[in-house]
């Protein structure tokens, strides 16, 4: 007896909705590990984290889930389903296949390969020596070959690796749009250079009580538009945003005593990706489109928080008579624009995520195309030390002076991820893309976010991008809510234009 | 082709190990959602836990788990395993039963009717009307009786109820012993009225800050060996207990800020019960030995620690200077007699959860007594408010004016809970009998105790009690730790003494 079309995705869906209520629970282990677990609790967490995600595994690849798509699959079938069930059938695909298309041998190898590396990787960066590193290295690189040979694509092998974060990415679609970033990058940089103003940063260098921050920072989340009623914020080593369900997203930060931005920052990138979470409809929470578009979509609405809006002169205008009330003997003399300046301040610099604005986009590029070059065979794990000091000589113009502040900075390659840098560079594309296009909606904007109005951006995202959660791919969401597909003249003229105030011409 | 007695045993043990993960996954987002959900988180936390409890209950009844414990059960095959190993098929053997011998409609009726019932309880309780609660206390009851036949039972199906939280325990054992309590402690209560001395409490009655409160907390759980780089401790409405593994195990506590006691005495309570979870040894915390021996042994450890020293002369002997050096305005005129005779204090009330040492039996014993005749048909739900009046009069001496202070106030009857409350007196009979034997193993018990050599004790416990997890019957385990079965003139001779010396007689 066959299902009907409706009972098939009513079963699709049950088993859906049930590999995203463990996946949130993993969530929850995940948030605890970081936030509150005590330090003997490692062990028992990874085991349990382990069989939790064995189990997930189990239900997604469940052959039941293969013969329910191909099922609904069928073009007859297709036009019965409603354009929701469609998108389920969809990503679910997506993810079925995805799991299944990798061989357990693999997946197994790179898993062993992968907590291998995050080890030698640790070691080789304290001690400065590469050689420590390259050879788990080698091997992840291999593994992720043969991954990007399994999972299949249609022109490069990294396509296949860029699809897990970045859905429909392709190397030979990005890789224009960063390189002209990279040209017009490096051109603000020089003028950046000639320019005689330099911000001065002192005014955030201060000491700064940490509850005062903490009261500050929650002012801002609040202003923004998150719900504590179903969030929370708390400390972690590395900021992060995770989600249990629109109801339910936990931000994290931290604090430096001596350094306001520190957390400031965190807080606000930490709560544009949260809004994103909580703006997830209801009835998506448990059917699979729960989630973002894709990792450059999420990061778009960090960073268009963090940068588009936190950065701004309308926001410390509003900002600045709450941070004089919190911190007056800090803060008493300082004018919007003194923060404004203090918080752009450009500078050449060797480590990836202390990166300014401007500077941020080069050291993602030099990673994407090292990344590239080494998928396709081109180069050699060997070369990467001299390469990438080479290139930051080319992009950023300074040395470097040991590997441990170069090459071995990041800890995604020694944990397996590759494709995963270019989503950073994506995100700000794809924010100032949105923040020209919420700049036409709103004339007004700059008066509205000087008077806290932070509502009438909120609103604009909620509509245009989290209430689809991931129905669909990032460019046809990018297409839809600005009228065009991805272009970087936007974040380029952003830059260019806030650039030249902060850095007048001679 | 047949697995080796050893191959099943593996199998056997990793099938064991996963579901014993999933269990603490749970438990960290039950204790998640105690302690730190935001309030619109509890939707989805509730779906989440119902898909990971039917995980583990999918897991734990999967046929091949009774194959391998009826394989492993046969005599020839019991001769080659160790002690660990058949004490784990034993136990597995009692968690598969009680799994499986229930039918799916009667879980989930159970589920529902316990679901309406908590709901009308609580409702009924708020109203002092016990006809809302009473329709669904009807049907969970005659559930309840159907659960006792479904498990099965030698002479009262009581005790099939029972043997789920105190695994042998049978009415007919505990009833003998429950009821000598009952009419020494009668007979206790009498003298107590009749003694011209009655303690001042008003030192635990003064505005306590909760900063010192916390930090004197932490300060007497350190004392008495609670690891906190393998647990913490937080705020949650009700006090509680709960383990991810014997290196994470988390208690709650809840302040009064006007009385010290509350704080106090729920932490060293909760510290007890988690002395107990990180005692466990590592080599039991997967294999299903890993938790406690039943409910009643649990409340043996955190009564011990709370009654037998927390209330004792030397601990205050020890902790008030201590207290002093935090609240000196509040304690400084104190003496450790002072407080101990305060800590102390006997009042014939009409609530369990605020009842003193020597009453708190009776509350317990009158609820064994009716969910006895309840379950065995004797009596029926209508009864129980004049039977609940009845019995608090004989046993309490005391009226009951409504019934939300009455028959309404405990929670466990709405949740489908009975045969639990008996295990909070077995704690205290089970608490009495080790205390005893540790007076005897340690002569100088009170200089050690009063010096804060909290030490001697754990570590007596975790020799006796702690290391064995579930490996043994708690009737088993008694007769070990203590030498003869349980024997409830201990705790009637512990009272006699120690109220004696309270309230003397004129």
């Amino acid at each position: 007896m066959r299902l009907t079309p409706q009972e098939q995705m009513n079963e699709l869906r049950e088993r859906v909705a049930e590999i995203v209520d463990l996946g949130q629970a993993a969530a929850v282990l995940g948030w605890d590990q970081e936030t509150m677990m005590p330090p003997k609790g490692a062990e028992y967490r990874a085991t349990q984290q382990a069989t939790l995600h064995g189990v997930i595994h189990e239900r997604l690849t469940n052959a039941r889930i293969g013969e329910l798509l191909s099922s609904l699959e069928e073009p007859d079938v297709q036009s019965t389903l409603s354009e929701v069930d469609r998108a389920i059938v969809r990503v679910i695909r997506r993810d079925y296949d995805r799991a299944t298309k990798l061989p357990e041998s693999l997946v197994k190898d790179l898993a062993m390969a992968t907590t291998r590396g995050v080890e030698s990787w640790r070691r080789a960066r304290r001690e400065s020596r590469w050689e420590i590193f390259a050879p788990d290295l080698k091997r992840i690189v291999e593994l992720k070959r043969r991954e990007a040979s399994c999972i299949g694509y249609k022109e490069h092998p990294y396509d296949a690796l860029l699809d897990e974060f970045e859905p429909g990415a392709t190397a030979s679609q990005i890789g224009p749009l960063l390189n002209q970033l990279r040209n017009e990058t490096v051109a603000l940089l020089a003028r950046i250079d000639q320019s005689p103003r330099r911000p001065d940063r002192t005014v955030l260098e201060q000491p700064y009580a940490i509850a005062g921050q903490k009261a500050f920072g929650e002012l801002i989340l609040r202003q923004m538009g998150f719900d504590f009623e179903a969030g929370r914020e708390d400390t972690s080593a590395h900021p992060f945003t995770t989600s249990f369900g629109p109801t339910d997203v936990r931000i994290t930060t931290r604090y430096d005593e001596n350094d306001l931005a520190t957390a400031l920052y965190a807080t606000i990138h930490e709560g544009g990706h949260a809004l994103y979470d909580q703006g997830i409809p209801p009835g998506f929470a448990r059917n699979g489109l729960g989630e973002s578009a894709s990792l450059g979509i999420h990061e778009s609405q960090s960073r268009l928080w963090e940068n588009f809006i936190g950065r701004s002169l309308p926001f410390w205008q509003f900002a600045l008579p709450r941070l004089i009330e919190i911190f007056p003997s800090q803060v008493d003399n300082a004018s919007p624009e003194t923060m404004f300046g203090a918080v752009n301040r450009v500078a050449r610099s060797l480590i990836r995520v202390e990166a300014d604005e401007v500077t941020y986009n080069l050291h993602i590029i030099l990673r994407f195309e090292l990344e590239l070059a080494l998928i396709a065979n081109e180069i050699d794990v060997d070369d990467l030390p001299r390469l990438w000091n080479e290139k930051m000589r080319d992009l950023l113009g300074i040395d470097v002076p040991n590997d441990a502040v170069g090459v071995l900075q990041d800890t995604h390659w020694g944990s397996g991820l590759f494709g995963y840098f270019p989503t950073y560079s994506l995100g700000n594309l794809y924010a100032a893309q949105l923040w020209a296009t919420i700049r036409r909606d709103v004339p007004d904007l700059d008066h509205r976010l000087s008077q806290g109005d932070f509502q009438v951006v909120l609103s604009w995202l909620r509509q245009k991008i989290h209430r689809f959660g991931r129905m669909y791919t990032p460019s046809e969401l990018i297409q839809q809510a600005t009228g065009e597909p991805l272009n970087p003249q936007y974040l380029i003229r952003y830059l260019n234009d806030k650039y030249r105030a902060i850095y007048p011409p001679a």
